[in-house]
């Protein structure tokens, strides 16, 4: 539909998520007007990505250098570890303040349907870590949903052999969510995992 | 939040319009996780974009060499010229199938609350056009909004006195659409330009 350059620029912007045709051709109009310094940021900014980013060879989190900033940090807490799916996942447990430990990052959860089995995952790095590390306690922080469930379910499975205490963050009812609107799983699962209040 | 160069490009992927920070953030993972080849062929598309599109001498439309594609084709109506905002409106024209001539792109509408006045338009190209090349008909294809019915009556003043026929694109309901939803604009503007019909 465009000349050669702009129609390439369109298809390539478009293969990112979430990113339609109409997007596509808006980003590439944008990218047409700004100013060459501008533009070519964002393509040197993704060729530093792949060439600089590496995985921490500890906790396979994102990582420029040697290890990541938080294997790196001297302040957390080397006996415990938060296991997650995704390098994203350690940004949202970071912004809560409430862990001082380090993480592990699957890299993915176990999903038979799209080939994801233990060997795709980053399970033999992580158990190896407990020993290695002298973990005395994994909090299994996947996503509460079927396939991040049945990984911790595996995990724990796996780990209870070594010895270490293995704990799975509590589901329930969202802060400032709704009884009415609330799903019955998660209000049963709210139900289960009630608890004593001090009053 | 993240190393380096992963916030780098996640900051100058929000900088896309339309795109917010979680977008950002989930383009950049993505980018991250692909093949080097894939991420790197967005990159080059950018860098090759910003070296090898011009302006078309003629039209004002991208052009990739000489002039842009629709100027370079000999079969176009060379006396018919087709006035639109932005190069991205030729596209929708040429779907339509309905129009055989050349363009001229103004790149942008008379706005003056963003400053833009007909010396940020491509006017002067388009009036040197008409005695140049003699033009016969110059069909106003501005947008049917504020700017857009400015910038046609603008252009309509300066072109009347050079003798072209100078059209208005028509407005009214669009094909498919409903009467009881249209708004009252729209249906006046039907009934103002409502035609006879042969039966």
């Amino acid at each position: 539909m465009y000349t050669g350059s702009l129609q390439v620029l369109i298809d390539e912007l478009g293969r990112l998520p979430g990113v339609g045709p109409k997007s596509a051709q808006r980003m590439a109009f944008h990218l047409l007007k700004v100013a060459p310094e501008d533009a070519l940021r964002l393509s040197s900014a993704i060729v530093a990505v792949k060439e600089r980013t590496t995985l921490c060879p500890r906790c396979c989190n994102v990582a420029e250098g040697d290890e990541c900033s938080v294997c790196a940090d001297p302040r957390r807490d080397a006996s415990t570890i938060c296991v997650v799916e995704d390098p994203r996942d350690i940004v949202a447990v970071e912004k809560t303040g409430e862990f001082q430990g380090r993480y592990h990052v699957l890299q993915g959860a176990l999903n038979p349907i799209e080939g994801v089995g233990p060997e795709q995952l980053r399970i033999r790095e992580l158990l190896g870590r407990i020993d290695a590390e002298g973990i005395a306690e994994v909090i299994l922080c996947t996503n509460p949903n079927l396939e991040g469930e049945a990984t911790a379910m595996y995990l724990a499975r796996l780990l209870k052999p070594l010895g270490v205490r293995t704990t799975r963050i509590a589901s329930g009812l969202p802060v400032g969510g709704d009884l009415e609107y609330a799903d019955e799983l998660t209000l049963g699962r709210a139900l289960q995992g009630r608890h004593d209040i001090d009053a």
